[in-house]
């Protein structure tokens, strides 16, 4: 009996910044999960950070390195997991060429995903061509490594879609299955919302936790944290719904059934934000405590993460590579090997 | 004394078909008069001739050996000359991808030749995304053999310009001249019209004389040329301007004073149409008939073509990824070698 191998999960982070609380409970938690379950891979997507930030290469290379910190540190395991540095694999840039032949402008123009971030950057035509391209440059990571499984979050589903296009088109015009179709797993939880109770915690606004935070500045975010502007005094019954303290205990305190009761307490009126907040302060500490010593040490010992950056990329260079080469014979391109 | 090296000359054709006499005389004349007091690349566009032709993949790749006889047998001299395959050449994908951010999508739609071809090729919105930014993709080769001369007809000028416009753009945020800026070598003699008169030869029109024509194939081309209409009679006077037959003549004919003593006999009257043609028959064999001959000779093999391109190839990858490595240090894009 042939064992069947295991499915491939392509996942990563465009290096803007160090992740925070938010990733930990929509994605990175997930890999920690996955890692033994599937063939992993995490892309420190250095390259697409570029597409908006290429006046400042400089951030994005330092936070190359730091992503790969978070990785390390809440878990993420390189003996199973490849992790690997999107601009050094150049077979992604030679797919990503290839696939915008086989995707119109039009359709660029009309991915949802785009279009909303179009909006938030406040592009219009001035959006660098390299942006508007990047569902191309996905599709070529996505099927570089041979991945059928691509966590995203429900706003990032387009972009599958548009790579299944790309997949569907080439494999038509070649006539048999060389690139697969790949589906979106979209997290269980939802999206974690910054502590000023907006709906996306991000680094840019100022309302996230970062995975290195000090007892100090956990303490510190508990405390602005939104809660029930209504609820003022202790005793009056205040709102679970909206609650961003509540929502982080749902996330990340395991005594459900604790949570289960501080609910019903502070529905009915009887318990204060100061010893709700006390017990999320709690929680957060010992959640991230472990992760920020881990991370620190890593830090320390900057030649180990290297060395796992070189070897996880090696590993996609051959891999992705090999992708390349197996679409440019399908496709017939010219072979110096042919005579 | 050290010797100044030689200027850099990039150069190439699309992979779309074999070539003729008009890229003879606009372009292949040139460059085996240059190669010898010039550093020269030719590329074999396959990846740029896929930005319209990705349905069509084998004819691209089919061409890049024929376009490669063409070169050979016209004179082009591997042992100065290299000729390599454009998409066997990771690093221009890299770079392009790079400089993609660096270009607004408002830029690229704004580009004169763009337009033109957009129009010309029906796209409209459903252009390709590959066949818009394929000055990004220009760019890319011009840099990445840090080419300072670019033989171009005068359409294509704005490539050249969007290619500096890059050039500055990095070169400003990176502080230092990493990358060079080009200019346009225009050549002397303009474009060579179909034998039907109308303003370009192209094998899509049918109206164009392959570098491998027969005496045959010659001599019905002649033949079917578009001269004066006005001109029946050998008797009567005829014109010169718009006269294919004459505008040939003086583009391939070395006897400057014939051709100048004809002119004057076809304006005065007295010459006739056929003892025209005849003339330039003979001159058009004369020209042809050894490249025809030799591209013949190299047909038949095709080892020693291919090695041509594979030493060419190599020594491509090898200019083009130290170029890419140059960009990806000054920019200060993540180096695995540092710790």
């Amino acid at each position: 009996m042939t064992k069947t191998p295991p499915p491939v999960i392509l996942t990563g982070d465009r290096t803007t910044g160090p992740l925070h609380l938010g990733h930990y409970a929509g994605s990175l938690q997930n890999r920690v999960a996955l890692q033994h379950t599937h063939e992993q891979y995490l892309l420190l997507a250095d390259s697409q950070a570029l597409t908006d930030n290429a006046h400042d290469p400089e951030k994005v290379r330092r936070n190359v390195f730091e992503v790969a910190l978070d990785y390390l540190a809440v878990g993420v395991d390189p003996a199973v997991s490849t992790i690997c540095v999107q601009s050094l694999l150049p077979a992604l840039a030679e797919l990503t060429l290839l696939y915008l032949n086989f995707v119109s402008l039009a359709r660029l123009e009309r991915n949802p995903t785009i279009k909303d971030e179009i909006r938030a950057r406040g592009f219009d035509r001035d959006i660098p061509a390299g942006f508007l391209c990047y569902p191309a440059a996905q599709a070529a990571d996505i099927t570089a490594f041979k991945a059928t499984l691509v966590p995203v979050g429900e706003d990032q589903a387009p972009i599958i879609e548009q790579t299944n296009e790309i997949v569907r088109r080439l494999n038509r015009q070649i006539g048999r299955d060389v690139l697969l179709e790949a589906r979106a797993l979209i997290p269980r939880v939802g999206r974690l919302p910054g502590v000023d109770g907006r709906s996306k915690m991000s680094k840019s606004q100022g309302n996230a936790i970062p995975l290195s935070a000090s007892d100090g500045e956990i303490e510190e975010a508990v405390r602005r944290m939104y809660t029930d502007p209504g609820h003022l005094r202790a005793s009056d019954p205040g709102r679970v719904e909206g609650n961003v303290v509540f929502t982080y205990l749902d996330a990340f305190d395991d005594d459900r059934e604790a949570v289960a009761h501080l609910k019903a307490r502070y529905q009915r009126g009887g318990l204060g934000d100061m010893a709700l907040k006390s017990r999320l302060t709690d929680v957060l500490k010992a959640l991230l405590g472990p992760i920020r010593e881990r991370r620190s040490e890593l830090k320390r010992d900057p030649d180990f993460v290297m060395d796992v950056l070189r070897k996880g990329t090696r590993k996609a260079q051959n891999l992705t590579a090999e992708t390349m080469a197996e679409v440019r014979e399908a496709l017939g391109l010219f072979d110096l090997r042919a005579s």
